[in-house]
């Protein structure tokens, strides 16, 4: 069944450890809609600048993407350029251009009015709350945030978090956004702000479900895939969340059982997206690879 | 079969957010050995002072560990005082008094001479590695250590590793040994210093697990319970190493899988120890209690 998500794409400019790149295509929009297509249909809503072409383009109708929603403008797409030369856990900004992104004024295609799905990428809390109110009849919502919205927008955060059934955070994000620094208490004050579903994400140790099955809390875990070398943790969070929804998306119901797997995908998905540059691994990936990952974090967590 | 350990035996001073308790048992060798204590024999090789009395022992004892390696010394027990009110991961040193072990040398005694399995806690290097040349028969030797030797007795310390056949370590003081700040390549580095197993503990993220199978890089991981209130973190580390290698020894073989296994017993212990201050948790705890925390955990990792 089909996801919208609302979100940037944007161009970055990345240095890490391992290397540099120039204006490789990059985004929230993006790295969630690549992730998820390779389990449902999804359906992007944002706005690009002139300097969107086909080879952009083509990197989402590839992965069989509806484009419908993004907005050609006049001007220039959003930059961001950042750099993990110091933590390849925290990207330090170097630039962000708003560019087209600072007038982005969500429109939903009328051919995605049918989805079943609604993933609200982190952008303004504002923008997340008119989409969601333009897509009443979605089954399921999702959403993710930064603590620039917690910290400077939090009122305009709260009512957006009412509309959500699941809220994909980092720890850090979660303690501030709760006021505390217990993860297991801060889980149940978000759960009481509206999402009764709280996937909060521990990076490279990898992330953690509070669910409420029968009524009671409910806890699972998945670790991150120990890898060489990260080359490139932009958009991590992103493909994790893409690999969670467009899993549970496809399900024909969303069981207890089906969030736990939905989990192992969004540890699958993240741990290819940090392996290349930008979109890089996840633009070329197959449905084999894809499996033989779930195996291995299988075998990473289970006994037999 | 029986584990014999080395390492401190203590009175601890510990302030937490949950409250404080002034010089409660403590000490490296002790919260290892109780926590073993629920998967096979343990013998303990110390020193303590005058202080040390009958209800320290009848700790000790009532678990059915060992304890002709404790020797008394004049004077007084090692104490050791500290605070996790600013971080729950990290304790702030108040005070460290050697005393009595600032003399240590330790001495096995004859009964513990067919055991086969060795545990050095963390303790100075060169004790370490007399204790390991003093039972050149054991099957199986495990260590700990932490970044003061690291840091000002490599020397010492990588002979130590040359006879460990397991390491058990925190992510900062792999990291710190290796000199590399990726947890993979660092392990591989550690590995070729002499373990051929690397447990690395993640705090309340968990454990890994690097290990050979067949010759191959092996991985596996165990998570950390969610808990809504960690009271004291001291021994929590001791604790795992504690399960981890009691289950070990208790197998009649040390297969891959017992590996694994005994991973999840580290964790259940770990998670155990942080419940209350000291050793109150673990030196009463009991055999169900363990089964259905080790469930817990099953339950937390495992699809079905």
């Amino acid at each position: 069944m089909a996801i919208t998500v609302v979100g940037s794409v944007a161009y970055d400019s990345i240095e890490t450890p391992a290397g540099k790149r120039e204006r490789c295509l990059g985004g929230a929009a993006t790295h969630f809609s690549l992730a998820a297509s390779f389990f449902t249909d999804v359906r992007v809503i944002a706005v690009v600048g002139e300097d969107f072409g086909p080879r952009q383009e083509a990197i989402f109708t590839k992965c069989g993407i509806d484009t419908r929603g993004i907005e050609r403008a006049k001007g220039k797409s959003f930059f961001w350029s950042g750099s993990y030369l110091d933590n390849l856990n925290e990207a330090k900004t170097n630039q962000t251009d708003l560019n087209v992104f600072a007038g982005f004024d969500p429109k939903i295609p009328s051919e995605y009015a049918d989805s079943e799905f609604l993933f609200l990428a982190n952008i303004d809390p504002v923008l997340q709350r008119r989409v969601r109110e333009s897509m009443p009849n979605v089954n399921l919502v999702a959403g993710d945030t930064m603590n620039y919205w917690i910290n400077d927008h939090k009122p305009a955060l709260l009512e957006v978090l009412k509309g959500l059934d699941i809220l994909l955070i980092n720890d850090t994000e979660a303690r501030t956004l709760a006021g505390e620094n217990n993860l297991v208490l801060a889980a149940r004050a978000i759960q009481a702000m509206g999402p009764k579903t709280l996937v909060i994400k521990h990076g490279e140790y990898g992330a953690s479900l509070f669910h409420k099955v029968d009524g009671k809390e409910s806890f699972f875990k998945v670790p991150g895939l120990p890898l060489h070398e990260v080359v490139d943790p932009t958009g991590a969070g992103d493909s994790f969340a893409g690999g969670f929804f467009g899993f549970l998306a496809a399900q024909k119901e969303q069981t207890p059982a089906a969030y736990r797997e939905a989990m192992f995908y969004g540890s699958v998905m993240g741990s290819f997206a940090v392996e290349r540059f930008g979109t890089e691994r996840i633009a070329n990936l197959n449905h084999d690879a894809i499996d033989a990952r779930f195996n291995r974090f299988i075998e990473l967590t289970h006994l037999d």
